[in-house]
């Protein structure tokens, strides 16, 4: 057996807990698995590092800022070699260089070309250990390349595809994915399995645990994941592998909630062809995320056109939208909103579920703003206020705490 | 002009030291020089990553302990580069490996082997400020080694002779090589120009400034280097060069005060071949180093053996003799002296340096207890609690406050 193990910051947020981490990763070689790990820097010494570079300017040059933070992983690697080799366990730590990881040139935002996994074997063969720092590679040039948020389980999941090993541990400072966030919901529950594609929809949502570019890959990579707790690491995460036939039989794996996004609603503006396209067209030059779309055609000609954007991005939109002030009957902005999705691979099989999610909202009084919905997903939008509400009611509804 | 400049820890120990920094540099540049600049960890990264090793284990290895501190060099780099660019000075920050330095693979000391310049002269060629991260190369394995202590003057010094640099400046938080340590003569001044050798005697004989590795290969590349503060930046250091008529003319460059010596005195040890081989063979198999040797044979064909070893290796050196304690007459040990040197290249072609030096020694009633010479030095060896004033009279004598 071949188990990729991934710590984030907080895993290694310390010598005590690095110490931890090493005490798990021996556990795991002792019990005869082959071990590759990938470490994220100790929690606060990216963030250290950004804010040096932000005393000399806003906007340092990146090639420069990819060197500077690329340390903290360095650091973070030797250490936990250290830590291992001091209790016997022979280990060696690899940069992302060392571990064959080559990507683009997009610094601070670049994306694994490809992975010469040589090294790695060779050390495996060897018995090691093999600890990788995580978060960066280098580019053709051989200068230093970081994989942007989340940077971390993508090193992870590309090695553990490039390895072909049995399994990808992320291990992070919650247990797993659970039906809904057990802040809003004290009776939600740890999901034991969740197919690619319904994270991907809870990533996306909200759901902070795994990035979404971390589950694609996987995805494509046939990896399966676990997410597992460092505070707990013998007990069983939530797997995150291809759907199959046991995750059919749920109607509904997981409630997102969704409260940094907000609406706007472009009123009797002119429908003629491609004013849709000239819109998000340019939003997009703006590298504005335009989420959910709705668009009515009214009796006279004229169109309705709501869509949300993150609450981030409301002044730049309300910039780019300022020229159709004019051409348009009224345009409102409201931040006040919240998106609350439900999202199962059951769905597709199953009819009704969306009907019993609006009739959940209106036996509460929640009105329904915007509706879209996809194969495994329904979202709606509604008042902000209401949001902890839905998600408590939607949750019961779909029993996701029995 | 190509210069290259080396700035410490306590040169770059902030971010306003760094600013300070990137300040020299860009004045450097504006006149027209090109410019490569080695920078040091800031003061305290390296030891507080060397501490976080020590917690897991106090013999951590070595691979990986270079792999942990070399991360404090490319730190600094990379900030100098981002206050340089900030301040519109085009530059690049370079690793120790992009800057093609290749090394033995002896971890914590290794060795330069070669050093690949293209990288940094296509850079320079650019027009841009060339940052390397110093103290640190890769072996053939494409390991990250560390040069150990004075590193970075050593990869300052090696550059400077890869790219035939006109000048190698060691900016340090003194203004330079003086006569002798002004803790003790408030007279001493500051040497304008230095050979080689004289440096290596003071360097080898307790002046901190250079380590002797790097004043060695200087020699060996001829490489001209001036040491100069970063404080001061703009005023005139002490060069560092090959001998020359001028130096010739003065008699004596500095003196040197050594306190952590002991000294070894071994009487009426039997005077057959090859004991002092014997003896000096087992100290050095046990790295001791042996300094000063002083040996008298008396009329019953029996031998005393004097010399001198640090005071920190004097414990080792007792148990190393313990079998000759019998062969003997008696062993002494006396940690209490001082070793007082006279350094000048004048002293070749001039004599009575020595009965000078002799002769003001007696004037203070200061006892001489050995007394070594070499083409460019007087060394003497007396009571530690004559040590201060022994160098003051001897630099008043040498009229080097003059």
């Amino acid at each position: 057996m071949l188990v990729v193990q991934k710590f984030g910051g907080t895993s290694v947020g310390g010598l005590d807990r690095i110490e931890n981490v090493a005490n798990i990763v021996k556990k795991y070689k002792e019990n005869g698995e082959d071990v590759v790990v990938i470490v994220s820097a100790m929690a606060g010494e990216t963030n250290k590092l950004l804010e040096y570079a932000a005393h000399f300017t806003k906007t340092p040059p990146q090639r420069e800022v990819d060197l500077l933070v690329s340390s903290g992983e360095r650091v973070t690697s030797a250490l936990l070699s250290i830590a291992l080799q001091s209790k016997g366990i022979d280990a060696i730590a690899l940069t992302g260089r060392q571990a064959g990881i080559v990507t683009t040139s997009d610094h601070m935002k670049a994306r694994i070309m490809d992975i010469n996994p040589e090294k790695m074997q060779k050390q495996l063969e060897k018995g090691k250990v093999v600890i990788v720092a995580g978060f960066q590679g280098i580019n053709e040039n051989g200068d230093v390349t970081t994989l942007g948020r989340g940077g971390s389980d993508l090193t992870a999941v590309a090695i553990a595809g490039a390895l072909k090993a049995d399994k990808c541990e992320i291990y992070t400072d919650v247990d797993g994915i659970y039906t809904t966030d057990p802040r809003i919901e004290p009776n939600a529950k740890k999901i034991d399995m969740i197919s690619y594609d319904e994270m991907l929809e809870l990533a996306s949502l909200g759901a902070k645990v795994m990035q979404s570019r971390s589950v694609e890959l996987a995805k494509k990579l046939n990896v399966d994941i676990e997410v597992k707790s460092s505070f707990e690491p013998f007990k069983k995460g939530t797997l995150i592998t291809k759907e199959n036939e046991f995750m059919e039989k749920v109607l509904v794996s997981g409630i997102a909630l969704d409260k940094n996004q907000a609406r706007v609603s472009i009123f009797g503006v002119e429908d003629r062809p491609g004013i849709s396209a000239e819109i998000f067209g340019k939003l997009a030059d703006e590298n504005i995320n335009v989420d959910m779309i709705v668009q009515n055609v009214g009796k006279d000609n004229k169109a309705s056109l709501t869509f949300t954007v993150p609450a981030t991005e409301l002044e730049m939109t309300k910039k780019v939208l300022k020229e159709y002030e004019n051409s348009s009957e009224a345009i409102e902005y409201d931040s006040d909103i919240a998106k609350v999705s439900i999202v199962g691979v059951g769905m597709k099989s199953h009819s009704g579920v969306a009907a019993e999610a609006f009739e959940t909202l209106a036996k509460e009084n929640i009105n329904i703003l915007m509706i879209s919905t996809s194969e495994i997903k329904i979202s709606m939008v509604i008042a902000e206020k209401y949001g902890e509400l839905a998600v408590r009611a939607l949750h019961t509804a779909y029993e996701l705490d029995k």
